[in-house]
């Protein structure tokens, strides 16, 4: 038996508007690149799936085309193994000192995996995530995801600013910098979209700074609200281990403090907090060395770099084999990849975190029926057959027009630093 | 969506002649059980599968019937967390000191999954290994698995001998004590089967005569069929070393000399020779303990045991990232588990090494067509929806009349061997 192969793949660039969110590395741009990856089989079956937008990552989509036209999408163990034997030697291809991951192969293999497991889904008549074991929860919870906004508050770098917005929609383009903005960008968030759970991402301002507004969110949210921060490892373990002892009766977790899973342990050792990453180890190589070192007790998944849905399910059962937790890691990012993430996560018994994304920061979106919705801080499982979403054709066109309106290649967020503030730089350790 | 909730789970527990083999505790019973489930669904679409026969696995799938019917066979983590909490608690349910695996609930778990799985190819239309990653190879190659052979030769215990028999079914029922006898069993089963590579089941006779024997099967066979020899843990960690230091140039690798972790370690640590274990590293909760101590170099998989199929998956993901290689353990057994067995094999990318297989030495079969054939060693993959194979109701009409006529409810080669030799008893080391 063998099902209808592959016919054609459709790679299209998109660039979304994202507001100036400031990180360790620098600033996001005024739009979010990602690619939007149509797979169609020779009797019209279609799977989608959205990766991070870069440049070279598509370019060696294209150059996959030829290894992906003529598959049969159940075979992905011979889909990735034609892939890494052809592409894999590229030495260049690594993850990069930066917040994100730079690979480019791994990306291209979730990206026709997560496509391929929506034609299976189409096929079988199931919903994805019973084609990964079945649902586990109903709905998946994600948590609040704040952010430093840049000094200017909105109105910077062609991000537009409604004047009559209100609730959300009017605080996500205030300026988030003083403890007390913190927490009100926080308590918007929640009320817009009834997130229970919260996260800031660091690394801009001095530690005490950030330290204080960790503090601000305990008071105001109290106990029961788990709280994160992540510093996106610019900070020496030395300020790792004083700031970390600061927040060890407040944060849930302390996520990615400085660099490299050695610096990680030694931070580890010597605080009474779970550490969690998405930096020191990303990739099945890193595992072992961060069980033997004890780096983090909490890997932050995300299918995009893991290798998509089903080896994110092989790295929820190494998490469970080992003891250590799983949540998820997010970029800016649309309704497909928060799908994805929602029929994995909805599989992986072990994953009782609260899952990064970066949704309520956009508003654009390129599924049919427009945003996805949370409830209480969740988003329902799909119950249709694959992803259960399909692409509206006339925002994915606008989107792809943005993309080559706006002249960016791939995600830089210190150059774009860089042209608000010409004396930033990159420094892997900054505090 | 809801797919077809299962109906109905047949348990039809069976007895299949099974040659009088020596092994460390014993010999096995003139019957080998294994206990046959079936699910249907309301659908009327069942799938089968086959696990070790064990009163009292029997009567914990008994047990579980009422979890079972009315699930959806595509909600498998839903199930198993069910039976889990339902379960799960049995202080009792252990592996035990013999070299088979007598825990129950996992045994329960792999028979529903596997069964589930069944059900899943059909309703999908699709082969099981596609809904595993799909195939890494077309067919999946077992070793000739030689036993000791009582001392009786053929014709004990009720096990029937064809004066007129040739080949392999001549030499199956031959004394096989002696170097030259175990070197005539691997010819005329290497012969028949075309296998071209060799394990035997060691810790019957004392080491130097079992050291001799592998001697002379690389003798006759030479430096290009791997050889593979297990004393079924009944070595000490001194004997190990003394008669492994001795095989060093001539095994692919030595299984489970010795008992536990920490002497499989030790051993390890003094041998220029990879070790496997089916003993000592049987569960996830087995492996950190195994990568910190370095108990082993190749985990041999059972789904029976390590929760069926999917589970196994998981654990060649496992195996991989931590450097480790993956063969597969066998017990007697018919069709069904072989092709369960060859649909997982196929799936797992590092499953580089040939599987063990009892098959060669029953010649009964309850699965429709009889007999699955190998060719050059292979099992192919079926291609047909499911594990590709269904029930011959005669045959398992048969071998179930067999099962209330023998007596038998669990394995127990230790009270067989008393049978013939009353001063015989169980020693966890015997050398």
């Amino acid at each position: 038996m063998k099902g209808p192969a592959i016919r054609e793949l459709r790679i299209t660039p998109i660039a979304i508007t994202d507001p100036p969110l400031l990180n360790s590395v620098g600033i996001h741009a005024p739009y979010a690149l990602r690619t939007v990856i149509e797979l169609v089989t020779e009797d019209n079956i279609s799977g989608i799936s959205e990766i991070p937008g870069n440049e070279d990552i598509n370019d060696l989509l294209l150059q996959a085309e030829e290894i992906v036209l003529g598959t049969d999408p159940f075979q992905l163990n011979q889909l990735k193994s034609k892939l890494f034997d052809r592409f894999g030697d590229q030495g260049s291809d690594v993850r990069g000192d930066n917040p994100w991951d730079d690979r480019k192969l791994i990306h291209v293999y979730s990206a026709l995996e997560v496509a391929c497991m929506d034609i299976q889904g189409k096929v079988c008549n199931r919903p994805v995530v019973d084609l990964l074991g079945g649902k586990c929860r109903e709905a998946v919870s994600f948590d609040a995801y704040l952010f430093y906004k840049a000094k200017g508050a909105g109105g910077v770098f062609g991000y537009e600013v409604d004047p009559d917005a209100t609730g959300w929609a009017a605080a996500r383009q205030a300026r988030a910098q003083t403890p007390a903005e913190v927490v009100a960008q926080a308590k918007s968030m929640c009320q817009e979209f009834g997130f229970t759970s919260i996260k800031l991402k660091g690394g801009v301002y001095p530690p005490e700074q950030e330290v204080a507004a960790m503090q601000a969110l305990y008071q105001a949210f109290g106990p029961d609200c788990p709280l994160r921060f992540d510093p996106n490892g610019v900070w020496s373990v030395e300020t790792s281990i004083k700031y970390g002892r600061e927040m060890e009766g407040i944060l849930e977790y302390l996520e990615d403090p400085t660099r490299g899973q050695q610096g990680m342990a030694e931070v580890r050792k010597a605080l009474k907090l779970p550490l969690a990453t998405n930096m020191c180890t990303t990739s099945f190589e890193d595992i072992p060395s961060s069980i033997a070192l004890g780096s983090e007790d909490i890997i932050l998944s995300d299918h995009h770099f893991w290798g998509g849905l089903r080896e994110s399910i092989a790295l929820g059962k190494i998490c469970q084999t080992f003891g250590k937790g799983l949540s998820m890691h997010s970029n800016s990012h649309l309704g497909i990849s928060l799908i994805a993430m929602v029929h994995m996560a909805a599989a992986i018994p072990n994953l009782t975190y609260d899952l990064d994304t970066h949704y309520p920061w956009q508003s654009e979106e390129v599924i049919k029926g427009g945003r996805a919705k949370f409830e209480e801080g969740k988003v329902a499982v799909p119950t249709q057959p694959g992803l259960g979403i399909s692409l509206d054709r006339n925002m994915l066109n606008q989107l792809h027009q943005n993309y080559k309106d706006c002249g960016l290649k791939r995600r830089d967020d210190t150059t774009e630093m860089k042209k608000i503030d010409p004396n930033w730089e990159f420094k892997p350790i900054r505090w």
